[in-house]
């Protein structure tokens, strides 16, 4: 892989203030480009460590920061906006929450001047939080939300575009509204139900979890992020989240209600067979919306390859495709618990397909269904 | 790839009733173990086309079947199993249906003689359905859960558990009861979950849907499993679905009203912090009982490698993980909207990683994090 260093389209010095997982990812990357990094952050030993990390150098009285990027907790994100906007008038101050009305209001509320402030939210982030989990990397090719107004001047603006597009990230225009109301929809409430779904783990039998195939493990991944953090954004969040949840719990109740009501012969109420088919061909198609690889549309043909579980077995097939000049747009494992074998389901384009698997097959490959 | 044929435990004729994914499925893995296959379907084009892709052949009048493998949808399951015992008392009857309580309950109020039956449940599948999508493989490794019964001759115990076994998976008893309620919770529930949830991005505007990242993908990607079949797994299932799905409701409701409920200042009423914060948690402690890859508990730990999206980039690392010796537990190819880059996520176990990074990055390897 190469390591080319582009050089950025920002110039410092950039001060970050919270110097957690994203902060120290911020100026990690800027500071590969060669941009000024100042940092600031309430906790002297987070401070510290994110300064041996390399992500930047301490903030000094004399710095005069073009751009502010303000990485702090959910909880404090309002306080230090305005804390920065007085202090650095001639720069433009950003955030990077994940909520972005809540800290508006708050401001608006209290009369702060928000000519020079523009809300922005990378969606990017780990399960892990810190600076000991920063990556300069984290960015690359997410969207970057950037909720200017009226009031913005192009300045301001073409500095948080900069900031995105240095750190490698896709600018998304979005009113604080429209974020808010997106979040809640594909990252909030995927949470909560992830979280709820996972709850009822806790006291299930070993048998019960012996039996966990997938989809369980699809659908609670995310179960493992951190309390704490979930519970900032989930407040601040509140109305559009519970908006999702609302409607959620109205179709749970259609579901439970049609899988308890029967006949006096035990026979399915009329209407209550609809009712489930529906809410599962619902599924269907919400799911059909969301984009695949690099934002396509587009629908991928999936190629199923047995594959040991062996060092090298993956790496050869892949080396085979490569070999053969087909492009994989996404790979996902089979595990198979207790066998050590699985199953690689190559997605391909459509066309390829055939050839593929010809070619596969003609270099020793066991493809599945053939 | 091997492709050795071992040979079977279950001597024939084995007689498959209804020639869907599992039937097909199974009598291709049989076959391909040159154990004799007899097909029945209601439906004379289904059975022509499994016949084609050569999963049996037509059951005739002389047949005697050792076993008879009942594999039709769950609407029709007590039904053919009464038929089959009836038509073959010498045989064992088992069925693969993914509900065991509702068609044993069936058959126990009708009077059937039911010494001859034994309940079991691959828990393998696929997201496509019909002898189309039949694929000799989808056992292996895979639980196959046994119901025996106090009655249940061992003749007739050891017929199903060779098949199981034959077939590459891992038999495990349970009660019918014990049975419906795992599955209840680490299958039906969570496709539940995932339609509704997936449900909610219907309506959604492009731009918040251009925002979903893996955790929307991850939660939702069963939702495109199929209404018809689902509607009778949930009916069937229903008490044991439904038990689980109030429970999570009830979860719901604490957090929708946590997430609601604020004094007058607007600041939270005491007691909703904690409470968003310990379903969080919860969620925490359920994912934590999942099992691992092989059904270990045992955790494995991340190298995130980056690689770019040209042919062979991922089979020239995986080849290099070859070449070193490194046994890779599982790879997530994590997507890039918009970007021609992408990464690896590659779990290993802990004793290797410290070596797997520094032989990666000698052959040129960008390791995320370093």
């Amino acid at each position: 892989m190469n390591d080319t260093a582009f050089s950025a389209r920002l110039r410092g010095p950039v001060r970050i203030v919270g110097t957690g997982l994203l902060g120290a990812s911020i100026g990690l990357a800027l500071r590969a480009q060669g941009v000024e990094v100042t940092l600031a952050d309430a906790s002297p030993s987070a401070l510290a460590l994110a300064i041996d990390y390399g992500a930047g150098r301490e903030s000094s009285r004399g710095d005069a920061p073009a751009i502010v990027v303000v990485c702090v907790p959910p909880d404090v994100v309002a306080d230090t906006i305005e804390q920065e906007l007085a202090r650095f008038p001639d720069a433009v101050v950003t955030d990077v929450a994940s909520v972005k009305l809540q800290p508006l209001h708050e401001l608006i509320a209290r009369g702060v001047n928000l000519t020079n402030y523009i809300g922005s939210h990378p969606l990017a982030g780990r399960e892990r939080g810190g600076a000991i989990s920063a990556r300069a990397d984290i960015f690359y090719g997410r969207p970057w939300v950037i909720c200017r107004d009226e009031d913005t001047p192009a300045w301001a603006l073409s500095l948080v575009e900069n900031l995105a597009l240095d750190l490698g990230s896709t600018p998304i225009e979005m009113t604080p509204e429209e974020h808010d109301r997106s979040v809640a929809l594909v990252s909030h409430v995927p949470q909560v139900m992830a979280s709820l779904l996972a709850a009822r783990l806790i006291d299930a039998p070993e048998t019960a979890v012996a039996l966990a195939g997938q989809g369980i493990r699809d659908t609670t991944r995310i179960a493992s992020s951190d309390p704490a953090l979930w519970l900032q954004i989930l407040r601040a969040n509140a109305d559009p989240v519970v908006d999702v949840l609302t409607h959620l719990r109205a179709d749970l109740d259609t579901v439970i209600a049609a899988l308890t009501s029967t006949e006096s012969d035990g026979s399915a109420t009329p209407g209550t067979r609809r009712a489930i088919a529906d809410a599962i061909a619902a599924g269907n198609a919400g799911v059909a919306r969301l984009p695949g690889k690099h934002g396509q549309n587009r629908r991928f043909e999936a190629i199923t390859v047995m594959v040991d579980d062996k060092p090298g077995t993956l790496g050869r097939l892949l080396t085979d495709l490569g070999e053969i000049g087909v492009n994989m747009e996404d790979l996902r494992l089979e595990h198979s618990p207790g066998a050590q074998i699985g199953f690689a389901e190559i997605a391909v384009v459509p066309e390829v397909k055939q050839r593929a698997i010809e070619d596969l097959v003609a270099r020793g490959w066991r493809i599945a269904g053939l």
